[in-house]
């Protein structure tokens, strides 16, 4: 292969971390640059080549890689452009791939965060051979990729899979950070873990061990812990959000009838604890078709180079 | 074209309707056989070639037919199988898209109804020109065809696009012939609206032009000639199903991005008196992004033929 690398790259709104990624999924370099210090979005890319070239040299130039892959925050596939995304220092619509575009002479393709993962799982991690499967990320939001026959599903806009943002509690449900009621995300993510422990640690006397930490700090990773100790009140947390989760993803199956749903980020790392509720009440709540066929896994893919390998992964489609 | 027809065939509980149909969606010979009275599958399909053969000669005989498409309960069109159909005589699995083509000598396909209302919608209907919507069809149940990137979405084991079994009541949920509580189809179908009806009119002592019909035999029909009348009650009941079918769709949204949802079957006759709350709780509950963007519409496919058209669609995939 005359191309034999891809460059990946992790927008996040504090850092953005890059790699280059080799066919296999090996990241063979990798460095980062600040993404919130810059107000202007040209003296990002500016740092950003700064950056990346002596990585790109390291491996024989420009000329040996195939092109660059982004996970953008509200980063359409289709028009290239990240579109008024609430945690960048950059105000409306950025046509970044067109700019990375020109300034490094390559292709370069961005889609969100979500979507990238699950790119990164089909080419590299627990979806290899899969082609229909729904990625779900559980960090600070509720985050979704979903493939059907082989590829990301966009819809007519670009912004399909918006999974987190699909509403789990219709009455009195909590408020959610996109300004409606009830949505997975508010309950299923980390913070959302947080909110049900400050819930019912003010709600009721049960004790726990959480109750050594002020309420409102409680993350999601205390909670963690507290599980692992064998504290109730923090098993009852995961129980309630698998729970949540579960009949959620029944619905989920109704609709793409995936062969798995693999869970990513921060709140996956709690294994059994939310894969137990979770694998439970889906199969509740599954039509009878699906009970017993569709797998809920975890990401295979190392979390340090995970969101690397899933923008690099954008660019094996070219 | 050497081939310029195809033959769709509609196979239901009672009635199996099929006919003769040119490219441009006219409907040029058609007749049916009766589905239920063959306890036997093999006689069906001789009673099927008996009825069939003469309009296929009507055209210029069989060289002139493309393949037969097939709108079944329980369609798998990945095998070509009829699987577990409730509603059909014949129990367990079916390989009848290989029936046929032994029969008949030309391709055949299979698919469930809801699937190929979405086909015929999108090769001769109100969804010409889109690749992204979805079809929600509203009989005696609830069914949905779901289109990504202009094909229908079959998931992993051809079952996807049970849509009519998402959950939208959570709590103490209507039963539902799925055998679980809850489901769209449990409300939204001809049945839930009658089942909507019974539960206002026993529970309340509100004055309705229903209260002339036995309660048990109200229809989705006379629902809708009360509400033609100014009927409260009955305009609560459209009001009703459409909160719960507006609910749902901002859900479908969220997932796969639609440019529009398109109504089909008999209680989308009731034109406004459905479409003005569906449109109101979907734009209600739909993610900013989406709000004013998806169209909600009703099937253009003229009714008696809207099945023929919808399985006959099937075939120009071929």
């Amino acid at each position: 292969m005359d191309k034999p690398y891809v460059v990946g790259m992790d927008m996040g709104g504090t850092n953005t971390v890059f790699g280059i990624v080799d066919a296999r999924g090996n990241v063979v370099a990798k460095s980062a640059v600040k993404t919130a210090v810059h107000s202007d979005v040209h003296l990002y890319v500016e740092d950003l080549y700064n950056e990346l070239m002596p990585l790109i040299d390291s491996v024989g130039g420009i000329s040996k890689i195939r092109g660059i892959g982004v996970g953008a925050p509200n980063g359409n596939y289709y028009t290239g452009n990240i579109e008024y995304a609430p945690n960048l220092p950059w105000k409306g619509v950025i046509p970044f791939a067109k700019m990375l575009e020109e300034k490094f002479e390559i292709p370069a393709a961005l889609t969100n965060d979500a979507n990238a993962a699950a790119y990164g799982e089909m080419t590299y991690g627990a979806a290899r051979g899969m082609k229909n499967f729904i990625m779900i990320t559980l960090g600070t939001g509720v985050g979704s990729g979903i493939i059907i026959d082989g590829k990301v599903v966009y819809g007519h806009d670009g912004f399909a899979g918006e999974l987190g943002h699909t509403n789990v509690v219709r009455e009195n449900g909590r408020q959610c950070g996109c300004g409606r009621k009830g949505c997975l995300e508010a309950y299923a993510s980390a913070t959302g873990v947080s909110r049900t422990a400050r819930e019912i640690l003010t709600s009721t006397n049960k004790d726990s061990l959480l109750r050594t930490i002020p309420v409102d700090s409680i993350t999601s990773k205390d909670v963690y812990d507290a599980a692992v100790e064998g504290d109730e009140v923090a098993q009852e947390i995961f129980n309630f959000t698998g729970k949540l989760l579960g009949e959620a993803f029944a619905d989920f199956v109704a609709f793409s009838a995936p062969e798995a749903i693999i869970l990513f980020g921060g709140l996956s790392k709690a294994g059994d604890l939310i894969l137990k509720p979770v694998m439970e009440n889906m199969e509740k709540n599954i039509l009878n078709l699906w009970k017993g066929k569709v797998r809920v896994m975890f990401s295979e893919l190392k979390e340090a180079d995970a969101a690397i390998l899933g923008a690099s992964a954008l660019v094996w489609e070219f």
